[in-house]
């Protein structure tokens, strides 16, 4: 590493020679492959960006010109170049640094990103905010995979952008031709033409089928924009962009004179760069997807099968929806980019005619699943809890109001780990719970899950199931596809004094806590519709009520029994545990719940220390 | 009307000859005017879909073939065409129907609509549904207007449709050169360049200026496709459509034969119809932005000034918007389309280089504003409550994770009354008060809401402030540009025994209340943080708390106090009255109020009924 050992930030990079960089590159890929087999975390992504964060770097004069990276979790050679270097170890642990561009964290994370799709936005704000400050000298660069690229909010964005011809504004298209499923739609169908040059070839009658070099091509390009001859060719420059492209990402000596040409151009840019996944990794680019996010590996020997462990709630949800479409011909099954992290890969070979993945595209999936629900087929949309945020609209607009057949199996809800304060789904019962139609229930084991998933698909309306990420407590499961009373919660265990509410992932460390306690454990099993008389049963025959829910105390859970205790006249003693009100950053699951005090010692502790230390007690503000 | 009485379904119309149609036009278009003239709604756009509506029932088997319109608001002739001309008269009213398409309403709407660009992603599912179960003759279309266009779903929805080569489906692009705004971005730019056919020309060679007449122009590319020998050519082309057009989306000699010849081809196709808003009616063409959805108005006169009544709060955000940009150049004024409904047309004019419209495009506002906020500036994002619902994965992810100084003035919300449940800003409370950082103010006058709008300014982070469709109380405005405490409340009256904790806009009722019950009022003006120290306060010093809001009990302000409540070891009797968990249907807000026991009566009422009938007793549920 003799030479990424002299990199402490970009400055230090500018001081290298061109000859340098390649074997700067090569160090620095050797530098992400041993460092993610140390900490895991994202492999190939990172590996196809090395050249491409080398050129920017060595182009740009940052931070002060400004680099969004869409997505993120390609920014590990920018962490790497950008002062970070001896941190890498620290990755996506608790307090050790993000898996993510954070503003917090350095000068040169110039916007947090994690969900897709955001970067243009963002930077057609800070292009404009330059020009509106005159500070005509910055850029502002967008990094955007072709995965992302089919979201919404991109053309949201470039629509907005193409306009402005006086901004310091470049859209880089990193096109890998993956997003973490293989990509699909349209647009990649276009993206495919547009890299094998028949685009160009037919619509410009060039006549010639691929470019002749990015320099000489750019050159021409240049000069007939110049002169006003060239008529807009790509969707890019309908949208009012100059699009270059596509060159090689990975050859520095395309890249760095290309983005030096750019940067002496006003108004808006795009830049289509092909890279490769897994890029210099030979295992990593056999099988990109294997090696996206991967766990800690020997980088010599590569990633091993895993040992079988417990069964995680995302491979419950994919056997039963395998089940359930088998005995269900109506059941079609949609993800958002997210086949294989939602659990669908299985149920996508055996029933191909009834998946869809529609891209990264959340609004699309929620409002295509609403049309299906009114020709009577039954869909079920799998979605993380964090994504479901951004087909809010729709799932209150097209499904609810309309008060369509939809089931919504919510994974990773509630804390999520590694991954962090982004996507965490913290918030889905708060935000679910206050819309009129909805069904929202969080499954507390792996069978319940299963049994959840039947009941929201049976009800006639829409329905949530939320279920954590990663493994449950090792429940085994009934293959009968069996439901659940709507709306009731059961009794766990009957203790005295206190009766302690439980939702969802809460229920085993709340049963740990009603031992030490001696208390009642209910699993309450529904957010909505609430087991209002099971609550007020429970109000009769305790001294006070305890919630516990692994999602924002605000607007939670433990908030509908509040507002079900104050709608029945009844005046009890509560407490409300759950998360708090502030965002949570990566690390284990275990230790944050713990700091939360959403451990079985946590519960207890906080139950004893309101109601009385060895005994449950009421202490009552008294008027 | 002789045509169009003898027409109670598109049975009926399909019985008339071609030549019969353009006379039951002429009528149509009378009677929308007439209707519209004597109930309020939308006219403008109305009158420019007459030809287009007779021509889809003519052509296609409604209700066997779907027709999903987008926005919904364009539906008049619609409706009149589909055994609904007898109750035009109670449009929008309580009881009456919806001025949108709605489910319940008729077999004839297929899917309802109000927010705009969800149509494509609900066709694309319709269609998908026909070929799963085998309908291979039935159809499904959508029509979607060019302001539409710009939202981000209908990408991606495009970009999902565009790969099966084996549906039936249509998209009609509705062009008529202005959403409720003038329209804005790329886009639009696009859509002039085909509607001029200079792209034709160009791209192609064609060599023609327009095309020669949609016919020939049909048969034409029928065969080129055919045979393959078509490029993409519009974007449309490049996202897996056919595309035909432009024609003239008034001339039924047009319109009847493509569609006829359209119906015949599989996969998606695309017809883009250039129609005039106001069409047929010279006032509306003349202006169709004050025709777009004007009060009751005399046909022959036309709209008339209205006489200067009360403020609304519309207006009242306009102005401070425009005297806080005087005082301080930092701030951006940005809305997604709403420039005139949400007052920002003055500021537009006095400040144009920091205005920014960024078409129907909230996800795209959010995060444009996140990249300013960034740089320093300070965006204020004027939008409705209900369409915020649109960008709240951006608020999260984007704004509120990042600590961002981004201020949101939430118009609209609580109940819209013509406009419906679509339309309702119910929910703002519950889902933003759930997210961490964020700052959330309901207002309870307009003076209040101006001093609202400089707090959240001034709040280095995410700040909401909510504020009801039309005018407030009348109280006078404070020019100055004065802050309020942060997440302090304040008692406005002092009386005995129950304590009213009234949020924004209930404050009026709530004091009305207070004077029926000589109990306590407070303005508690601040959702989040909420004035806890006042809320424990109050619950000292009375035997109950009652809080009162605009907005979904389940999650909401109340819930909140319920919280803080618990959260303090507090036990008091509480009440929470607010909006029912139920969609609510469109009619005067004042009935609407009064129905949900939101009037002074009502809420006296409520508490008496819960604390007894003369004096405020306990009634508390004793174990």
């Amino acid at each position: 590493m003799e030479l990424l050992n002299t990199i402490d930030s970009p400055a230090d990079l500018r001081k290298l020679t061109r000859a340098q960089l390649r074997p700067l590159a090569d160090e620095l890929r050797e530098f992400v492959i041993e460092s993610v087999a140390q900490t895991g975390g994202h492999l190939s992504s990172n590996l196809g960006t090395v050249e491409l964060t080398i050129a920017l770097h060595y182009v740009f004069n940052t931070p002060e010109d400004r680099v969004v990276w869409d997505v993120g979790h390609q920014t590990y050679p920018h962490k790497i170049l950008t002062g970070r270097r001896d941190r890498m170890h620290t990755l996506r642990q608790l307090d050790g640094i993000s898996g993510f561009p954070r503003r917090a964290e350095s000068e040169y994370d110039t916007f947090g990103t994690a969900h897709s799709s955001t970067s243009i936005s963002a930077v057609l704000g800070m292009a404009l905010a330059a020009k509106t400050k005159g500070e005509t000298d910055r850029h502002a660069i967008a990094v955007i995979g072709d995965g992302a690229m089919t979201a919404g909010m991109v053309f949201e964005a470039m629509n907005n952008a193409g306009v402005y011809d006086d901004i310091n504004m470049l859209v880089i298209l990193n096109d890998n031709d993956m997003s973490i499923s293989p990509p699909v739609g349209a647009l990649n169908r276009y993206l495919a033409r547009l890299m094998s040059g028949q685009f160009y070839a037919q619509a410009k009658n060039v006549g010639k089928s691929i470019l002749p070099g990015p320099m000489r091509q750019l050159a021409k390009r240049f000069e007939e924009h110049a002169k006003g001859m060239v008529v807009p060719a790509t969707m890019f420059e309908e949208f009012g962009f100059n699009y270059i492209g596509p060159i090689d990402g990975h050859d520095l000596e395309s890249l760095i004179p290309t983005l030096q040409n750019l940067k002496n151009l006003k108004g808006p840019q795009f830049l289509h760069v092909v890279t490769k996944k897994g890029q210099g990794y030979k295992l990593a680019e056999a099988d990109p997807v294997l090696y996206h996010g991967p766990g800690k590996f020997n980088p010599a020997e590569g990633i091993k099968p895993a040992t079988v462990s417990k069964m995680t709630y995302t491979q419950v949800f994919g056997d039963w929806l395998c089940d359930m479409a088998a005995q269900d011909d109506k059941l079609i099954g949609i993800t958002p980019a997210m086949s294989g992290g939602s659990g669908l890969d299985t149920f996508a070979q055996r029933f191909p005619q009834r998946f869809y993945d529609v891209g990264i595209a959340e609004q699309h999936a929620v409002t295509f699943a609403a049309g299906l629900a009114c020709e009577g087929l039954k869909p079920v949309v799998a979605i993380y809890s964090t994504f479901l945020q951004r087909a809010y609209d729709q799932l209150i607009h097209d499904v609810a109001l309309q008060n369509l057949d939809v089931t919504f199996a919510l994974d990773r809800s509630g804390l999520v780990g590694a991954d962090g304060a982004t996507h965490a789904g913290n918030y889905d019962m708060a935000y679910l719970r206050c819309i009129p139609n909805m069904v929202v229930m969080a499954a507390s084991d792996e069978n319940e899950c299963r049994q959840m998933l039947s009941t929201a698909y049976h009800y006639n309306g829409p329905a949530a199931v939320r279920y954590p990420r990663g493994a449950g407590i090792g429940a085994a499961i009934v293959p009968e596809l069996t439901t659940l009373p709507l709306g009731k919660g059961e009794i766990r265990r009957q203790g005295q004094s206190v009766a302690i509410l439980a939702f969802g992932s809460m229920l085993a460390p709340s049963m740990a806590a009603g031992e030490l306690l001696d208390a009642t454990v209910v699993n309450m099993r529904f957010i909505k519709p609430l087991d209002v008389d099971l609550v007020l049963e429970l109000a009769q025959n305790h001294d006070a009520l305890v919630t516990v829910e692994e999602g924002s105390i605000m607007g939670g859970a433990g908030s509908a029994v509040a507002e079900a205790l104050a709608a029945a006249g009844c005046v009890k003693p509560l407490l409300n545990l759950g998360l708090p009100d502030r965002f949570i950053d990566h690390g284990d699951v275990g230790q944050l719940l713990a700091q939360c005090g959403l451990n079985a010692e946590g519960i207890a502790a906080s139950i004893r220390q309101r109601f009385g230390k060895d005994q449950p007690r009421l202490v009552v503000n008294q008027n």
